[in-house]
């Protein structure tokens, strides 16, 4: 019984220290870019020393503890504050800078970086320094980073809402303990990641954006996370710049292990994984059937409209969230099937977030199941995922997992509208925040912002995005009592 | 192994003709209240004699057979025919009379009556004759019937939604065969159902409402049905019957095996009743939250507030559908909770529609317990309802019921959508009609009637009114082609 055991606090604070000095060396980054720009730089060397000070001080006290393994009940712990922490102090550039003053904007603004949703409280985004928003980008590439360790590692690990099914595909990873081999699986994941970060930056590059701009979007588009430079987000760039981001959302919403996978030349293993056929089909079928939508219904030139609707809808579903045209002005039957996206989300393993279509799957399978079953009360019929049989102990997991998406969504729009924001407002926030994609519907539409919520709903929104991210029953373990009985 | 077995048709027709004959004497007594009030009598008394003729003529033909006992396949078909054949003989008086002309219109409002739905495609209710009204009150008490026997008796035996638990509380019911008891069981309730619905008329009476008024009131109140005799459905009539009909509503909406301990003085059990317990605390505290909010936002009366407040809440929530203020103008964080009343639904075993009170509450047990499971991955830790462990095959078949009917919520919205009504229309119209309710939101607010719907949408709308009245399973596993294998 491991949750019996006394939970290890010097444990916890360790890794946060490393957390720390980690997200420090990224702000020193900060520092060259202003440097380069002829920018000041006094806030991102100030947030650097603070970020990195507490992170070493952290270390000096803990660090050096014996080295103890990590059990589940401080995963949950170490989890659910790494974000929280990494947000607190990743919000210093946005408030010593002055960009943002307020702490709530600044906390939210980074907590959506980093949880890769890519809500905004800011309007004047082309106004501020270019090392502001370098930071800002670096959110979300941070978080990106640490979602992809999260889910093919930890998640699996603590055995949230059907992760461990990953487990079954990945070298290196036990579903019994964190194993060391773990370590060496992140750094191949990374590995992936950073390269196809540079492919990205490099296409980018090759266009009309400049180096800048292209690093800044690169992050954006692998972390599915959707923070631009511009005001317009991708509506001012060119077509070749917009299908390049198209190219590179689709990658960073499929299974990173796949990637893994394709880079060892596996490449029938990947076209039988069953999730990966159901992402790409939903992008074809729903992107054409918005197509036409757009040419009959908007008169939309083909091109446009093709390019536009394969851009949402990718954007979209991989949770990223980068515009290209402002689908809540489109009949309300074509962005009702955007909004029914937002409920779908990426692909387990990736970075992108929502409820992951493997889910889905699973769900929809059970329940086809679940009527023979009715016709056959005595048989056992299992639910088959990648040609083999889930146990019922998982599906049970999934569909709890859906079952408190669903209710924390619900929640999240009563108390919105209680706060007195409209009822497409109030759905549209809730999911595109708990789901970590940015923009919803009505007031935070896909050209809208979210600075004209009062602080207590960007709290709330702030909390939905944390939620979201961490796969719910990170955070709702925490919050049960149970977990701090010793 | 019951499904590998011949489905046995005549057993099927048999069962039916007795439904048809059975409804052709409640058209009889149209004739009478016809001939009271001095209208034509031609198109009911027509109506009963081809009701009674394909009924007779069913009988004969396979009525006579050996008596054979009904297999879970007959049942699964009976009870899914059953609610089409019945609406389709009931639309007979409004198509021969003239009063709904549209065959689709026709049956819509008579399916709408037999699910106790209570969406209306008429808009001027006072201009129709008293035979007319009375028999679309009829179609509710008789649809209510159906309901009580369906879900204490027959529902469990098909092993349906979690609706095995109900078995356990009523005596002459055994989960493996229908009992011959089942039928004094039914008489039983049917007992207490007329009963109930004979109070309500005489108290109704008692006040400023006619007998025919309160015939027709109490009738729609006992089956949570919703059809009214007026226009503005309860607003015009006086406090008192307001209370009254708030009463009856309330009592409806209760399992009816509880108003059977009652007459046996078993309270304590009542008490003890967990759904019995929550249902009275949603009405309790839903209601006074919108008081509070009509009085301080809206300047109402506080009589009129919690009068208007509670009619509301306790309408929607036994999916009764009955309206004395209209809830759409109200501001959104008001309308929004009444919005949320209609995913909850009535009492299982009540005539209420929707998900069901009981339902939620093992969803929600369940939900808290799989963070606990996380934390003791090796306890077997199962759910508790009044006091007994419940079954995982019951919690596994509640879940699969609540995703299969969020997907035909989300499903009916995005078709309505597609067929050109608007977001709140379409998500309004579609739960209000799969919960059974009548009025929803947007265009089908609660003085608006669903007149407006193009045809494949009121097709749409009747085929959501009968799964959800049917408790999906039942409709979506003789729809599956292993139904059909022999």
């Amino acid at each position: 019984m491991p949750f019996r055991s006394v939970l290890k606090f010097g444990t916890v604070l360790r890794v946060l220290s490393f957390l720390l000095i980690f997200e420090s060396i990224f702000m020193l980054s900060g520092v060259f870019v202003a440097w380069y720009y002829n920018e000041p730089f006094y806030y991102i060397l100030l947030s650097f020393l603070i970020t990195a000070f507490v992170g070493v001080a952290l270390w000096y006290f803990f660090g050096r503890e014996k080295k103890t393994s990590i059990g589940k009940r401080e995963g949950y712990l170490i989890v659910s504050l790494a974000w929280v922490v990494i947000s607190l102090f990743g919000s210093l550039p946005y408030l010593i800078s002055g960009a943002i003053p307020s702490f709530t904007d600044a906390f939210f603004e980074t907590i959506s970086g980093f949880t890769t949703t890519g809500a905004s409280i800011l309007s004047e985004i082309e106004a501020l320094p270019k090392t502001i928003l370098y930071w800002r980008a670096m959110t979300h590439w941070i978080g990106g980073m640490g979602i992809i360790v999260l889910t093919v590692a930890i998640l699996p690990f603590l055995g949230v809402g059907g992760m461990q099914l990953l487990v079954a595909e990945m070298p290196g990873i036990t579903p019994d303990r964190l194993h060391p081999r773990v370590t060496a699986t992140a750094k191949r994941l990374w590995g992936i990641y950073v390269l196809l970060t540079i492919a990205e930056v490099l296409l980018l590059w090759a266009g009309e954006m400049d180096l800048f701009d292209s690093v800044c979007h690169a992050f954006a588009t692998m972390a599915t996370g959707g923070f631009s430079t511009k005001n317009d987000s991708i509506a001012g760039f060119a077509p070749y710049s917009q299908y390049i981001i198209m190219l590179f959302m689709t990658l960073a919403g499929i299974n990173f292990t796949l990637h893994y996978l394709a880079l060892h030349r596996k490449f029938t293993k990947i076209w039988e994984n069953q999730e990966f056929k159901t992402y790409i089909s939903i992008i074809v079928v729903i992107g054409l059937l918005i197509t036409f939508g757009l040419v009959f219904f908007m008169d939309t030139g083909i091109e446009e409209a093709f390019r536009n609707a394969m851009f949402t809808v990718i954007s979209i579903l991989t949770t990223t969230g980068f515009v290209t045209a402002d689908y809540y002005v489109w009949p309300v039957f074509l962005w009702i099937l955007i909004f029914a996206l937002m409920f779908i989300g990426g692909s387990a393993g990736s970075t992108g977030g929502g409820m992951k279509i493997v889910r889905h799957l699973l769900l929809i399978k059970n329940s086809w199941l679940e009527l023979k079953r009715a016709l056959h009360p005595n048989a056992i019929i299992l639910v088959k995922f990648n040609g083999k049989a889930v146990s019922q102990n998982i599906i049970f997991n999934v569909m709890a997992f859906f079952l408190i998406y669903v209710t924390i969504f619900a929640f999240g729009t009563i108390l919105l509208s209680l706060m007195g924001y409209d009822f497409e407002t109030s759905a549209g926030g809730a999911i595109a925040s708990l789901g970590n994609i940015g923009p919803g519907i009505g007031g935070v539409g896909p050209i809208e912002n979210y600075g004209f919520f009062s602080m207590p709903a960007k709290w709330l929104l702030s909390f939905l995005m944390l939620l979201g991210r961490l796969e719910l029953f990170t955070i709702l373990i925490v919050l049960t009592p149970a977990f701090w009985k010793q």
